[in-house]
């Protein structure tokens, strides 16, 4: 956390407005807090998208990089990561590396990556279906849809866990996410 | 918690006017809740010594054990308890008969337990020094103030932790009573 | 924590028989409540599976509705459940109605039903690829392999969160199952 | 919960060397971490004697800081401590500079402070009369006996609140000391 009595304040005026003591130290996630991870996402997964159309894949690269070491918590340990597009033996990315093959591809270790974060993308929509907050913990599943540059909407099933870490930002330490079903 | 998705939304609205979804479990402590409970202990002193002035001691030991059972953490495991006047081997009452003799004494195997809870008190107020949430536990440090029959007031430093449980209700985990400390 | 595997299972390996106080309260999941649980899953599916071969759908529903006020936490509030075979308006099933008709089927509401359970499972084996031990909430995500009458073998994928709660009984508070991604 | 000993040091010798997965992340506190950090308290108000004795204030002041950056929680924010022998306003300290001026004196802020960790300690124990594991927070309370220079041994009733930080170190967040009541 590393917060000043100062900055620890703020966070107790946006969880309530009721004063419990001159000094609150809070560790749990509120939900300004999850929204504002969730908002995020959505948002850094469009600026890999418009790095690649500028500078290419080196250029995403660079970008998905600093998306991971904020937004994700594999410096803290492993992250449950079960991307949309991902099968048999690479279906789970629980490691660094191989989130960033699944966002920008280019790594041989993983030959079926083509990189979804570089597909384009414009604009980013969520609903949550339910929320389960358990400290520092919080939970969601829902649906998030994402526009291409063509205008289509691709829409997929998405479960995530946010932990908050000792800087008090979120970190996504799960993220289990799937086309929807089809009987066809 | 048992919380219809009624009630539960009720929970979020306290918590933030912020909707994130139309179902939200929560299992962290608000400001609110905790407020409450820090109230509703002071109370219930109060209500233990209002019994004992109508019906005795054992009218007062029946409200003390509907206050152990409502307040307290005894039935979900151990509760680590000092008491403000309590010493040797018999220091913590970590089980819920060492805490009703506590209040209301009657205990021949707590010899020198008197009943802190029958002498008589009519007021009480709290000031936090340190509030720190985590979660479904949260705990406080800070001065308590209890006015007596005759108006003294006593000032003990009290630190407490309040454990949400399955039902939503805090319940009291930890409780370290003691009396100020004096050079003289 | 970014603890590699050996150095994990030296941390294990000393956790205990320590005895650190006469009387401890422990509200975290351990390694072996943890597979208990993930064990019990399996077990429960081919119980209701079994139900449904002796007594039919009426059958296979009690049992089902056993599995679900045993296992799944609806009771402390709603459950992330996204079960493998849903789509559109009732992909998730926050409430334990919308799980139990997912399960057995059975409920004009839920149409699409025809009842996961009911497809004469035979044997369960799951391999975690990961697992987020937080407390009272412990989070996996791996690949489930169900076996069916016809001896073929179904996988999924498949991210649980499990709650213990005030009675030390794990319950599942969110379930993302989904069908392998296959690029054809 | 309502775990007796005998249940919960089974539990103890079965929690592993299970294997769950090749990758898990584990934030809550164990019986070995938390013996350890209560050891370290004593050895390190011994180091700061020992400095003292050897350097006098100064070098027992960088001791006492390198303790008070290891072992407690001033940097992710407040620690809820009420030293053994503070009183009225400054009885809570709350801050990184009121623990250390009780700790070493020498802060005129402080003016009661005469540096509590300076008395010559030469040994410590310590009993838990009851431990709370609560995932990465762990609350105990007890007796703490410290020997000084002359063999005479100080006895104090204390409670501690253990936080496991995210590079897995535990932190003291909440430290309440007294003096045992005195009848006289």
């Amino acid at each position: 956390m590393k917060l000043s009595t100062a900055s620890m304040m703020i966070v107790a005026l946006v969880v309530s407005p009721l004063t419990i003591a001159s000094t609150v130290v809070n560790t749990s996630i509120s939900a300004e807090e999850l929204k504002a991870a969730q908002d995020a996402w959505g948002k850094a997964l469009i600026q890999i998208s418009s790095a690649n159309d500028k500078g290419g894949q080196k250029q995403a690269t660079e970008t998905a990089k600093q998306v991971l070491d904020q937004a994700y918590g594999y410096k803290h340990g492993a992250v449950l990561f079960k991307p949309t597009l991902t099968s048999g033996e690479q279906t789970f990315r629980t490691t660094y590396d191989g989130a960033l093959a699944y966002f920008v591809g280019g790594n041989s270790k993983f030959p079926n990556d083509s990189g979804f974060a570089l597909k384009g993308w414009t604009d980013y929509k969520y609903e949550n279906a339910a929320v389960y907050m358990n400290g520092d913990l919080v939970l969601t599943t829902g649906k998030v849809h994402l526009t291409g540059k063509d205008g289509k909407v691709t829409t997929v099933d998405k479960t995530w866990g946010f932990k908050k870490d000792d800087e008090g930002k979120l970190r996504i330490v799960l993220h289990h996410s799937s086309l929807p079903y089809s009987s066809n």
